[in-house]
């Protein structure tokens, strides 16, 4: 029996999505190809530098240097490696605010770095008073969310990067799922904004491009070289990348999409989504329950854990804040029919079946 | 215009192949799907915890842990910090054979560990009387080589093995390439064997399965204990993997690979490419050629370096070893055929036409 991967019809919580139809058909074309080993695969590598070409056209950056990732994940564990290589102390710190994604903690563990996290203000935000009171002169990176995980807020980003500059620091704007969707609101978020020096963004998250496509993207050329590692028995030199071996069907992916989406498919895509947030935090307040409000699309709400436990049951992927509200990412494969048919359960479930449920996606 | 991958018929370089159409299929299949976030993808979850089972009969794991990784560069450096994290000093060292893979290097560097490169042997394995004078007390791990990168050499493991568990430490055996037909030799290579702690060994390379599939494995699940990092927001507690989001299509490509193959094409696949890697060692002798014996599927010739360069002119992905020989993979994908074309040029550019040239696969 051919076991079937489940459909995304019921998927709420993830930070992937659906492949766009061009992003899949690259993916499938490039399978058997390897970005890793430039000499073999010179094709892929061609592509891989279009695609960072692209990535620095979304994100403000003029002469843009880095690389197709396999997540967000290797790209924050990269960024934070930079920043340590390029320290003058031998006990560097690291500055994220709690929203940071725990990559961080994993880049700190692997990377023997010291990481100090500060709160966030009341608007679920990086405190400023609080991250300048907590760099000093081991510090090497300063780190800001543009979309942060749990409620989608964006750092105010280019005072971070004064506060990196003022003791030195390195900043690292981590726009993993942010970043395909940022450039159509009035955030202040990219290369153009602030003195980013390392940049994580991911076209298989909003980029709709196939896994594994992360995107670590740097101010400029130099900025890697620390990451250089000699590459004998392949006929390139180096290798600046965390993973040998890596996917160029998540770079032709990556490619196949921005060039199909960028830029008014992304526009259409998240004014969809934003407007499906929008649509579900309404209905789950008038619903009596307290509710984050989607700056991005991606909503938070605090209902309980037993109807959370219920909805998890009827087959809804859903997942929660650290501090236990449920959580529900706006992709692109998240309809409003899918949302209604969700509270239409969530209805049931808690036997309020008197507010109207209206489907007009 | 559509951009293409050049085809593997001059790809004499790589440590990776085409597909199997299973494999193939299997991965176009799962795409879309993300194991790093088992809440979501339970499926795909359930496909790994096949893959770890299967590759835990091909290397007599009885109660086999571990995962699908991006490849064998972050299995070698998990294993790297695994040790670490165990090791009960402050100042962990990591020994090697000068035939370990690069990717020991960049672990070492990411991790902070003090890298101890041995010497070889006058058959390129490990020097045992260097390996037993360079531990101490603050080694964490020593590394094997199962099928080494440049000469497809393996180890003595079972003597590795036991130099390490004299000073306590951790042993780790690098099958990236070797692992998939290792099993038809008469080598001594796996947990079976000797005390094998962790193991890189992958799919995608002698395997036959898509890009990106790795393979690490432990002893026992506890050994991977030290990896863990807490997960918030997603519905799993954990994640003991090095990147974060992870491809569905590496996974499900890997168990259609192995349930195709396992054992009797990889068996068949392993006697054609070990023979056409002696008809090539033959060939290059004859020509007079110095030729490091293929004792497995990998042939290194000392070529000169300007008939290197004119057989890449012609369009060979050939690549070479740190001292300078020409080294050719035969991996599934390479045929007699395309040996005997390489042979042709090489005759043709060496004006010695005069051995024939037979093409007999």
């Amino acid at each position: 029996m051919q076991i079937e991967p489940q459909a995304f019809d019921r998927v709420l919580s993830s930070m992937c999505t659906e492949p766009h139809p061009d992003a899949r058909e690259a993916a499938e074309r490039f399978l058997a190809t390897n970005p890793g080993d430039p000499g073999t695969y010179p094709t892929v590598t061609a592509l891989e530098d279009e695609a960072i070409a692209m990535l620095g056209e979304l994100t403000g950056l003029e002469e843009p240097a880095g690389y197709i990732a396999s997540g967000g994940t290797e790209a924050n564990i990269q960024a934070v490696r930079i920043a340590r290589e390029r320290a003058e102390t031998r006990t560097p710190n690291v500055i994220i605010p709690e929203s940071g994604h725990f990559s961080f903690r994993k880049a700190a563990d692997v990377l023997g770095v010291d990481l100090r996290i500060v709160p966030t203000d009341e608007t679920y935000r990086a405190d400023l008073e609080a991250v300048r009171s907590c760099v000093d002169e081991q510090t090497a990176l300063v780190v800001g969310v543009a979309g942060t995980t749990e409620y989608g807020r964006v750092d105010p980003i280019p005072e971070l990067g004064e506060i990196a500059e003022s003791v030195d620091a390195m900043f690292h704007v981590d726009a993993a799922w942010g970043g395909f969707v940022l450039p159509f609101t009035d955030d202040e978020w990219h290369f153009g904004h602030a003195a980013v020096d390392t940049m994580t963004i991911d076209p298989h998250k909003m980029g709709q491009a196939a896994v594994p496509a992360g995107g670590l993207l740097a101010r400029s050329d130099d900025v890697l070289d620390v990451l250089a590692v000699d590459t004998p028995y392949l006929e390139s030199t180096s290798q600046a990348t965390l993973t040998g071996t890596r996917s160029g069907a998540g770079v032709a992916s990556a490619v196949a999409a921005m060039e199909t989406l960028w830029p008014e498919g992304y526009r259409n895509q998240y004014v969809r989504s934003q407007r499906n947030a929008e649509w579900l935090a309404d209905a789950l307040e008038k619903r009596g329950y307290d509710v984050v409000e989607p700056t991005l699309p991606l909503v938070a709400a605090d209902v309980p854990q037993s109807t959370f436990d219920a909805l998890r049951a009827k087959g809804w992927r859903i997942s929660r804040t650290a501090t236990g509200e449920l959580r529900v990412v706006c992709m692109p494969h998240v309809t409003r029919e899918m949302l209604a048919s969700f509270i239409a359960d969530l209805d049931r479930l808690e036997m309020r079946a008197s507010v109207p449920v209206t489907s007009d996606d």
